[in-house]
């Protein structure tokens, strides 16, 4: 998430009430979870294990839980709950705005689109030229929908990731303040969910098709012209490139690359990268050809058994 | 489900023009399905593998199917369908009344809550302090939300449960009439369903956070600070306790219990009673220890095939 | 499709602009799709594979990419893309008209129906009577509901077809113009999806009962008195007759036959035809009893291969 203007280093640590390290006019210009990070932004870290690779990010300043050694040109925020700290941040930048018409504020939207009955449309969408909006669907706050595009009946883009961190008193939830964007000529089936990204983007490439009941988590990066059938569900902060095709009822785990040109047969669970252009099968799935195999021995294995 | 006022066993019995046993003026406070009774209440069992259970339970009154020896203190109403009469008492006391406007009859709202536009809400619903219900979401009837509670957009809390009984014409639909509550700070997420209670009630506990078009069947009782993946289902009558993860597209049978802190892994079925504090896998699930050495020999299985 | 008036094969040649062989005025009633169509209509095809099965098929009249013998009888029209010529003809004939309204044209309702608060109803509707429509839930362009059917909250009746083909571009739709049809005493559950069919009709027959969050592809027709629990997911072109029982999770891939009386267990994924009467399980399913034993057999496994 980009910031309306460029703060200091000096003005966020007030913000926060906590000391800081580093040039105190060091120039802020945006927050972002490790996933998504650019230089110039924030990003938080609160366990030991995660310092190195947060203070070797992109970021220009870090959120963290002990006083470390700055990075040369960074700076460092030194504060108990880092995770809170963020989303003071985030709430305090980018506050939910409850919606009270079914047309939020800033919305812009171009020629020759049809938004059917009963559609509900947050704050900050856009919407280009020529798409459908269903029935029922409803548009979150910060979607970017491109040209072409066609969602379906009661479908939910833009909602919040699900995102929490365990307290001693229960979970707290991650603030959303990131983007969901479909672009050109992406379609969307009924009763679909596109996850909003938590400070970055959610973003369904140009062209790619997406059946009924389907589900993307938060921050996920889908290529073009790829193929999701009924039922799949994607997890948060995957990255699937082009022409990919998924059968109903995949499921696919966090943190994953699925490579250009892949096929994953129906029921499988991607739960490891999957290599171009290659047929994966099975839960936890691995290349068909192998897994089939394994499948025909597994037939035999009763009689093998009695026999021995 | 409990009645407005108290009945009389000879009441109920001339309402269903029934023959029965046992004190007239024995007390009838509610009815509820064998899962849920408690004293003072009716059940009902038309299948002599399960009299011994309904009699023995802590109904006071029974409706069966054939005349019986009546336990001591209690009542029975003799009838040749049960679930029928069942179904008639429940109706009666408990019909359903269809919503004409957006809001049903008997709202009860507290403060500070930001209900979104296209949100529909049934009958006897009550909502706490500090909640968000999402644009298009559905609350039906008997619907109790605590305080600090979000509902996603276009989730529907409430809805019947799925719970028939095959007749030599077709299925039979059990009328629904128990409630849905969910506890302090639960958050549900887009597209998900939460049923309510057949004639008990469905409970979602404290802090419990579910993702996006998960679905939890009827009279489920989930404990605390619970986390669902997406795509997760949930039979009716389940039973789990607190701190339960559940990942992506986990399926849980009905009838089960799993108790406290155990993890399932993604696209598991859990068909049994789960133990505290285990990690589950598979599909029938076991123990995900027992169930990583199982997949490992898997793959080793075409190679040793051939070599015998 | 049937189309409003007959025509000839001459004044369709002479709309798509392309040549054809056969009488000039041969009749046509409607165009449909390989898996539904009837004499009279038109059909297309264009791969070589398949030309032999639209050849003699019930179509009267053949749209295909070269010149071929025809057979006696019938016509072909002969175009560089038949794929879009099929969907030039559907999208004249039957084109989307937006919905401006929450009930569109030529809408026709019976006696003693409860319509729900946000429900959308789209054109050339037909509801019969003693019917509930819950609140949300979105009807699409021609859905025919007959009597006592229940639709569960924000379900999605009738929506496109998930068919696409690939085209150097990216994927083109093709045209959905089909119907859907709801027989007596069907019950849906909440956010459920039937989809429409692509020229032909998605049927989901008399008294079959289907849970929340199910998905039922194009074109499937579905006998009498089954029952498919929550999750499910059924592909477009499948036919299941009377009295199936489908468990929770269940998937079941495109173009097979589930014959009556069969019962399929959790998650299993159902990738071939099922005989009458059996049980089935597993991913990919077979029958119970053999994957019952092929489950003991594997956890059997590891100690095998450590005594080996």
């Amino acid at each position: 998430m980009k910031f309306e203007r460029t703060y200091t280093l000096k003005e966020i640590a007030e913000f926060l009430n906590s000391p800081f390290q580093g040039d105190e006019n060091l120039k802020i210009t945006g927050i972002n979870e490790i996933h998504k990070i650019e230089p110039g932004e924030i990003v938080f870290v609160d366990h030991p294990k995660y310092y190195k690779k947060a203070l070797e990010s992109a970021a220009d300043v870090i959120l963290i839980d002990q006083d470390v050694e700055v990075p040369a040109g960074k700076g460092i925020i030194v504060c108990a709950a880092p995770f809170d700290a963020f989303n003071k941040i985030t709430r305090h930048f980018s506050p939910d705005k409850p919606w009270t018409h079914p047309t939020g504020d800033h919305f812009e939207i171009g020629e020759n689109n049809s938004i059917y009955p009963n559609v509900t449309i947050g704050h900050h969408v856009k919407i280009g030229n020529n798409c459908v909006i269903h029935a029922g669907a409803v548009i979150c706050d910060h979607t970017i929908i491109k040209d072409n595009v066609i969602i379906g009946p009661n479908s939910v883009i833009g909602h919040y990731a699900f995102y929490y961190k365990k307290k001693p008193d229960g979970f707290n939830r991650m603030h959303t303040c990131g983007r969901t964007i479909l672009e050109d000529n992406v379609e969307i089936g009924a009763l679909s969910t596109i996850d909003r990204g938590v400070t970055g983007d959610t973003i369904i490439g140009k062209g790619t098709k997406i059946d009924n009941q389907v589900h993307v988590g938060h921050d996920t990066v889908i290529g073009e012209n790829c193929l999701f059938a009924a039922n799949v569900g994607i997890a948060g902060c995957v990255v699937i490139k082009n022409n990919v095709t998924l059968w109903g009822q995949v499921g696919v785990v966090s943190d994953v690359t699925i490579h250009s040109n892949v096929t994953v047969l129906g029921q499988s669970g991607v739960g490891m990268d999957l290599e171009e252009g290659k047929s994966y099968f099975g839960s936890p799935c691995g290349e068909s050809r192998v897994k089939m195999k394994e499948l025909a021995a597994f037939k035999r294995l009763p009689g093998i058994i009695e026999n021995l």
